[in-house]
């Protein structure tokens, strides 16, 4: 199924009502946010792991959700599943009664800190638009797939759902309202992952944050991640390693992660941009300048694992230009 | 006198000693800093208003101020002069006992918002380092202009001096290890300044800000401080006004400003893209696109200030790319 046939209608709108696209399957893929200094503002897509979700629309009324593959600690519940308040948020929006049969093939750990939840959402989200025709701009399923974050985590987060849906590197400049700003990504620009066997419940690692921080620190911080931004678009691989520091939430969340401090290490050492907890955690990211650089970093970090006898999966991609697409 | 003419002791070491450029006159241009969301990290340089500084290279060992015109509150006291610590520690840098005779021309009002500390500092760096044959680099430049920035206001910041030395729109990334990070000049981008006869103490102005800050607000900050060095890097004249924001400093430093609030509101009504204090103030600046936009701007504040029955003098000028240089 592809995309030049979901738009058929559009284009052929004597096509008899019955050849629309009814089903329809897509994925959408992990992402890493915060990126040390970006708190809350930044995230980009990788290649892999990534959600699928397969959609059919039904006139039912009801969001069912019929299987949930490669995960067994997920409801399938609608109302207790992320994709649930997604659907139902779109289908309100587009003042229909129709309902969804859903299929979720989960790629990405949830509480792995990659964005799983996000990644559900927006592949329900982009689903669902397509089979209404893209009925929504890019900002408002963005919007939509919020609203899975806002169950997953108590609040609706745009860092991970917004690279989740249109690849890249993102900033969320404002929440009110919701404005999404792609950044330029450096070509040689490869992104390692890290993801531990253990879970951090993202309310908890909101937790033991501090609710007010010293200027002087958020001075520091934002000093970062202007440079980070601007090492971005200057293609500046040296900045943007010298802008991957996190004054916020790093020394509060390391202490979460067995071994942080000795993987962060051997990231460097193996010549890594930068290294840091990719969102809440468990997981790590490392940035490095080409493939090669980010292959060695991923082997320095993996032989920590096995010294800490952590079971754990390892990802290297580029950043992802893609996002959501139609499988 | 060129520049030119001072390199020519290291193009030419066989000029006899005497031949050395013992006298320079220089200047350094008014900054700047914040624009809003970028608090202590950003600053931009301007056309004008700018100070002078003649320097004149002596075997004394002593920092002479022998004038100081266009003002009278300053001290020729070098201790209690910006231009002392910075020639000072120059002076020791290079290991030498030389001294210097100066005489500075205030072009800018001590006091302003606009870098008028930063902008001697600069100058008396910038031309000492010519005496000095070009013995420093622009970042070692903005080190020891900093010296003058302490004596001023107690604290070394970059974001008036880097912008006062090199022009353009700079970043202070990080103060330990100092980095300077220039960044790209929409070109269509020019500045309003006003400036009402007042004076705001930048000690003052730092006393009343919270030493803490929520950490939702510091996310709000620097969400629209990537929005902005994004902005300049995109040429995006839209997402650079919506990223002009201050929710740290702006909101605890208008009421210190008379009439502030309809200074900005006549601004922004006249199509600024966005206005905000200047520095620690008194000084108000609005940022535009293109020349007829800003001079609209600049009547417009104008307008108030005359209700206000405030004095006033108000500047527009595009981003200046020069920074210091010879005069």
């Amino acid at each position: 199924m592809s995309l030049q046939k979901v738009s058929l209608q559009k284009l052929f709108p004597f096509l008899k009502d019955d050849m629309k696209i009814k089903k329809i399957k897509v994925r959408a893929p992990a992402t890493v946010s915060n990126l040390s200094c970006g708190f809350d503002v930044l995230g980009l897509a990788i290649n892999e792991p990534f959600d699928t979700v397969e959609l059919e629309l039904t006139e039912t009324g009801r969001i069912e959700i019929d299987d949930i593959r490669g995960c067994n600690t997920l409801s399938r519940d609608p109302a207790e599943n992320v994709v649930g308040p997604v659907l139902r948020a779109m289908v309100t929006a587009m003042g229909v009664t129709a309902g969804f049969r859903v299929i979720i093939e989960k790629g990405i750990h949830p509480g792995s800190g990659v964005g799983s939840s996000a990644a559900s959402s927006v592949a329900a989200a982009f689903a669902a638009n397509l089979l209404f025709d893209n009925a929504f701009s890019s900002s408002e399923l963005v919007g939509f797939a919020m609203e899975g974050e806002r169950l997953a985590s108590g609040s609706a987060h745009a860092d991970n759902v917004a690279p989740a849906l249109l690849g890249g590197i993102i900033l969320v400049r404002s929440y009110e309202p919701l404005e999404i700003v792609p950044l330029n990504v450096p070509p040689e620009l490869f992104c390692v992952v890290i993801h531990p066997e253990m879970e951090i419940k993202t309310s908890v690692a909101r937790e033991i944050l501090e609710k007010e921080i010293p200027l002087t620190t958020a001075v520091k911080q934002w000093g970062n991640l202007a440079g980070l931004v601007a090492g971005l678009f200057k293609e500046d691989y040296g900045l943007i390693g010298r802008s991957l520091i996190d004054f916020v939430a790093e020394p509060k969340r390391a202490e979460l992660i067995r071994g942080f401090d000795r993987l962060k290490a051997s990231a460097l050492e193996a010549g890594a941009l930068g290294a840091g907890i990719s969102g809440s955690g468990p997981s790590v990211f490392a940035l490095s300048r080409g493939e090669a650089s980010a292959r060695a970093v991923m082997e320095s970090m993996s032989r920590v694992m096995h010294g800490e006898g952590v079971g754990f999966k390892a990802y290297l991609s580029p950043v992802s230009s893609q996002g959501a697409v139609i499988c």
